[in-house]
């Protein structure tokens, strides 16, 4: 199958189970809502190594916030309930509530349930803390040494999907490197995803286990390594294929992240020099959901 | 004391020992760069509840960089060395090892001591890694799906300064703002130094322990909290000062800091509006390093 | 009247007749797209010393533009018809045409005219160019040495509005600005409309003529002048006032510059600081339009 | 020759004199400095149609400026005193007088004469200007709305040197492109030169005249047209080369242009898929300079 001329591998992308928060964060400005919210998602690429998987999910603009002020939703993700509870409270605490001039509301529409990190933020008003509410939402407002921080008393989660993925192959790294880029911008639009990684980029696709050290859960995934295409037996890399680069993709749903993973291979191989879309999984045992790259289209 | 006409406090910032490391990264651009760095020093801005205190120090541009591209200093700084190497090698496996064309060297000089965190990255290749000389340093490289991954193999750490500060106090809330933000652009030059907080500011400055909630260990600043400066007994704020930002500063040592502290309250205070210079500390009781105002200038 | 605590002054903004285009320009990646327009709009404030007005308009995703790219829709604006004609041809020529991977498309409904700039830009393909059509529109592709730049054969002008605008009134210089810089958050949201100024934001609204040196036909409007409020007599800065910032706003038509003037001032008054809305005219006799603040909520 | 494996052709850049100016502008953070000067460099790439070339030069923290403020130098160009007298005017009056926040200092060492917009400027101060003195220079402070601005009274112009090039090639596109943005990157650290096209990066590199309509002055190279490689006789192209984007460089002198091209070179030789490096010249009778590219190693 062909999209603009670029060769659809006939494979499927192996997703897993996640439990995702979704939050919207406002500020003064738009610059000052992403320098909270930048703060908020870094360090956090992949479960594997990181103690959450986050992104910015889209902006909004100050007539579709509670609060008439621009905004970014953010989601957070984490396999347990308990350590996404812990992720919350300290990346809203520690990365919002430190930031200036801003408030955060809870962006999940049917959530499975509610945890109740806001409450617990209240404390740290030592008892000057007061109740309102915003928009129909309960609010705590914590005075802070330079205003008072606003944050909604409950933050919704649900059982969302996690590892979306699709190779961008390119007749070159850069190539390749730049189809990326066009389909993290394409996805950016695409509500209730992220693409956790930096940039939105994964240089670095990994296969499950290690041949050579035993202690490793995962290393490199050789096969698709360009560097090693024409030193290694079992290259799985077309002929014409030079440089790689991965988008994975968490979301609210499935459906989100097949919208994500449309929307992100057609940027793609609007780019020169992108010849090939292929797409990562562990022989289907692994994941929840299997997304067949050809179903997308 | 007065500085462009702006009283400076008669106090000190009490400040913390803390292990920091220091890290070049280099991408094929310095926006890749920026890209890498960014994730690997998120959800950084306090041990009280991140993993690491992190931040982005100086850019470096190819001229002085050890494979001629350009590059970040980053800093990551935690208060055990058994976190610090963990922190060490996630930040840099999932943030940087991650993320597009990304090198990563040693930028710490006069080290206590070395983390092989480079060499325990290296099995990430599976058996594929190879080692290098690159100007005069043991560099592995790893093959991953988009090339190669180039990281050095030890990474110095040392017992540095956390916590030296100082608050930006404003006739408006957003001239202390805009004053901490002029600090933070002037600190941002000051080598060996981060300002790990959102954007190099804190909004939400805090005391130790709490009165109304016995099983917190930090809540808010109430006297020194903007909007209770009216409504609460024993208020500290100065008649005039209707805003306050706070800056948080990490050094590789006192004398980075102090440099960091003397070029930011100089900055600030030639913002319009910034009508005072203060700084926070716990009684003298708690923090190795005691940094007077006064004797900045 | 008060809009979130804030005055708004009863008086109203004189705006004029313009010219107006309205392009997109598509990229590879939207950081490429604003690489361009950000060139093809710059030294773009004012007539009354500029070639012309411009700005950048709204983003658009790939699921909006007719090339499946992201693009960015820019306004250029000339009182005449002969000087927007060779605006249009420059600045796509020299500041579109010569940037990486961009094509141009229009992006004007309901046009009073069309012009063939687009036609005339073919030439420089000197003979390799070609006629292609995109989603029902002519198009010109014409090789350059990195590949191909397309470009719509004809670009539509209408008759506009320029001037809207209304002064952002804090009780610090700062508070104004950020005031003024979520006010152009906002409207950046508002299809149709531009703030041409750097940041769109203006530091220095200006009179007509001058007092002192009559060879100017414009000069300071010392009687705004935050600096002199206290030195000249007849201020006319309400007495809580302390900085002035204003917006200035371009766009298609009435309807849309009193959109942008709306959500430019409602954004404004969420931010700290901010006290009071003014606008600014000249006696109603230069301006086809009076655009009364009052009569926009 | 080789440099990091890649093929420098044995040719020249053939570049021309121009008048340069060069300023620095300072303002109250980082960001409100950029700005200013995005939008003063603007539509400003080559003066075959642009009123002038301009771009950033580099960028200078707190301690280095007479103010102390961070601030960025740069330069406007362009072939008549007359033009460029005009142009410092309007691009000082229109892009950085209305901006907030900022001043602007003479930043050229060793004029060859000094012209006096900064004197001009201040009679938009309608008699309530002021003269100052800051760091030994004769400062003009003018009353605007938000506060004042400040600009020095005379700027600084010499012969300087325009259209200092080469051509990255790439074995794709994205290669040439990203190498070019490398080049643009290391270029940005050498100071008194500038990179005037959007990004910095030349997507269409003209030849002199044009053959099938004879009323242009310039129109596309296309001999070294990629596109036209296989489709034309007498392409210039390399077989290997896919991708090919050209540098254009302004400097103080020939010195500055050189050590640009020189960094320039090195670092986009450094990005994966650059497989060459060429130059641009007209025969060698056009301009007054020839910089081989083997000589500048």
């Amino acid at each position: 199958m062909e999209i603009n001329g670029v060769e659809i591998i006939d494979t499927y992308a192996e997703a897993f189970g996640i439990k995702v928060s979704r939050l919207l964060v406002t500020a003064a400005t738009k610059e000052l809502a992403l320098t909270a919210t930048t703060e908020a998602t870094g360090y956090a690429t992949s479960v594997i190594g990181c103690p959450a998987e986050a992104g910015i999910d889209v902006y909004l603009p100050p007539t579709e916030t509670p609060d008439g002020r621009p905004g970014y939703v953010i989601m957070i993700c984490q396999g347990s309930k308990k350590k996404l509870s812990h992720e919350l409270l300290e990346r809203i605490g520690m990365g919002i509530l430190t930031a200036p001039t801003t408030a955060v509301f809870n962006a999940l529409e049917n959530p499975d349930e509610l945890l109740n990190e806001g409450f617990k933020l209240k404390f740290f008003g030592d008892g000057y803390e007061k109740e309102l509410e915003i928009a129909g939402r309960k609010v705590h407002s914590i005075p802070i040494m330079s205003g008072e921080f606003l944050v909604e008393s409950e933050f919704g989660i649900k059982d969302g999907v996690a590892g979306g993925n699709f190779f961008v192959g390119g007749d070159s790294k850069m190539s390749a490197l730049i189809g990326a880029q066009a389909a993290v911008d394409a996805i950016s639009n695409v509500p209730g995803t992220i693409t956790p990684f930096p940039g939105g980029v994964v240089a670095s696709g990994s296969k499950v286990g290690c041949n050579s050290y035993t202690f490793l859960n995962a290393s490199t995934n050789e096969k698709m390594c360009v560097g090693l295409k024409n030193e290694i037996e079992g290259s799985e890399i077309s002929a014409a294929v030079n440089g790689i680069y991965e988008i994975v993709i968490d979301g609210v749903d499935e459906t989100s992240v097949k919208k994500a993973m449309y929307e992100g291979i057609k940027a793609a191989t609007s780019v020169p020099g992108v010849i090939e879309i292929n797409a990562g999984n562990f022989g289907g045992n692994l994941g929840a959901y299997k997304i067949n790259l050809k179903d997308l289209f």
